[in-house]
């Protein structure tokens, strides 16, 4: 079962001197994973052409999904359809649906625009906007080669419901039809060096599943460790299973004189 | 005035499925801001060696400064050292003095640790151990050619005492003496494409200024822009005057006709 490979790219000089933590990326990477695609890289690039045309050639060589959020916005430094022209190598023109959505916006004759509100109807010739149906700037899809991109703004009250309305509905047809299950049991009492080697063995019970511990507590006195396992089927039912049997397995080896006096709770 | 580059890896699977969202990148940030770094890129791939070393390769090729988190704990998933030893062409061999912290830490001897706790004092040849004041797994340092690469765990309460107490110890020789200050100001009743040719001309008060606004409310029926100053100065003093600057005239802008009702609150 192939799984399309996704890149995420989070644009913002903000993000890089750490004024904000990086909210999207986890939303769009849990969204995307339980869509059925394997995000394989998060990228967080400034506000400057040459850095995001980098990363944007970068991802689109290696991925069959790319996606952006942020720098779509009406000041100077928001510069990503400027970038991903020029990834492209394709003009940025004046989109005529991206126009009308930012007229209405501002409630304004498109003769009245200026040019920092115009700005924001530039696209990449021949991409599609992207509606947003909370902002002033439309998004834009660009099909390349075998890749989809794109490009999302990074106000999270935007972009989510751009996610969820329009790109969850294009990825549709080249995602695999699968139910993608996470379940989790906390051990109390293994030390996570401990639980290792059972872990390793529990994993046997499904190879294609991912399977991850957490330490919570302190590693040496109190022990706290916090499994996750996530796996994938055609149906809901068989990925139930399949993490199922992982967790029961391992709690069958942590019972089984595993850690002393250990004990597990599932969820 | 050189600002050394920095690159930051957050490593591991959870963050690439979205379970966990990266904290660590945005407090590194800050950090090697504050102590006059340029971040240029944070990245995050998953626990792969092959991944992990493409990225550390390319982040030395790039910058002064490469720090990492996660993938230093005993499960089979934690491979970042693996990886390090790869991109560096390195063996991976037992440190003494990593495996002494690694045996005080479960109180047991040497001979005693198990092939997991052992793992966690493997580092690469000619590695220093960054000291782990929490945790089971010590971090490392490498010098590599003009870059300084810091290796260390993924788990926050672990990483930030390692990086206060170590990492920003061995870069004050390599940073420049300058102080980085932030000022912001709330602009209310101007929206943030009107702000824009505004803040252009403010921003000339300091072109060495970082100058970026954030909108928090509707764009065209109750606009609030939230506006940061970022400015480096060999003093503070000089820093808050630089930052102070441009504020001042964007106030001035603001309240000179730029914006009808606009108001704006300076924090």
């Amino acid at each position: 079962m192939y799984k399309p490979i996704a890149w995420i790219i989070t644009i913002g000089n903000e993000l890089l001197v750490g004024r904000i933590v990086d909210t999207n990326a986890a939303w769009l990477a849990s969204r995307l994973t339980f869509l059925g695609a394997s995000v394989r890289r998060i990228v967080t690039v400034g506000d400057t052409v040459d850095d995001i045309v980098a990363v944007l050639r970068d991802a689109l060589a290696s991925s069959d999904i790319v996606v952006t959020t942020g720098g779509l916005g009406p000041t100077d430094d928001d510069i990503t359809m400027e970038a991903v022209a020029a990834a492209l190598n394709l003009p940025l023109v004046l989109n005529r649906e991206a126009l009308e959505h930012v007229s209405r916006f501002y409630s304004t004759k498109p003769a009245e625009l200026t040019r920092e509100r115009l700005k924001m109807a530039l696209l990449p010739l021949g991409a599609k906007p992207i509606p947003n149906p909370v902002g002033a700037a439309p998004g834009a899809h660009v099909s390349v080669g075998r890749s989809e991109l794109f490009v999302l703004p990074g106000v999270p009250r935007e972009m989510k419901p751009m996610f969820d309305s329009y790109v969850a509905d294009k990825l549709k047809p080249i995602l695999p039809e699968l139910c993608v299950r996470e379940k989790s049991v906390v051990v109390k009492g293994v030390a996570e060096a401990d639980l290792a080697p059972l872990l390793r063995r529990a994993s046997r019970e499904c190879v294609s599943c991912y399977v991850k511990s957490h330490p919570k507590g302190h590693e040496a006195e109190s022990p706290l460790v916090d499994v996750r396992v996530l796996a994938s089927a055609p149906t809901c039912e068989e990925a139930d299973a399949m993490a199922q049997r992982v967790i029961g397995r391992l709690m069958e080896l942590v019972g089984g004189g595993g850690g002393g006096g250990a004990s597990s709770s599932v969820r």
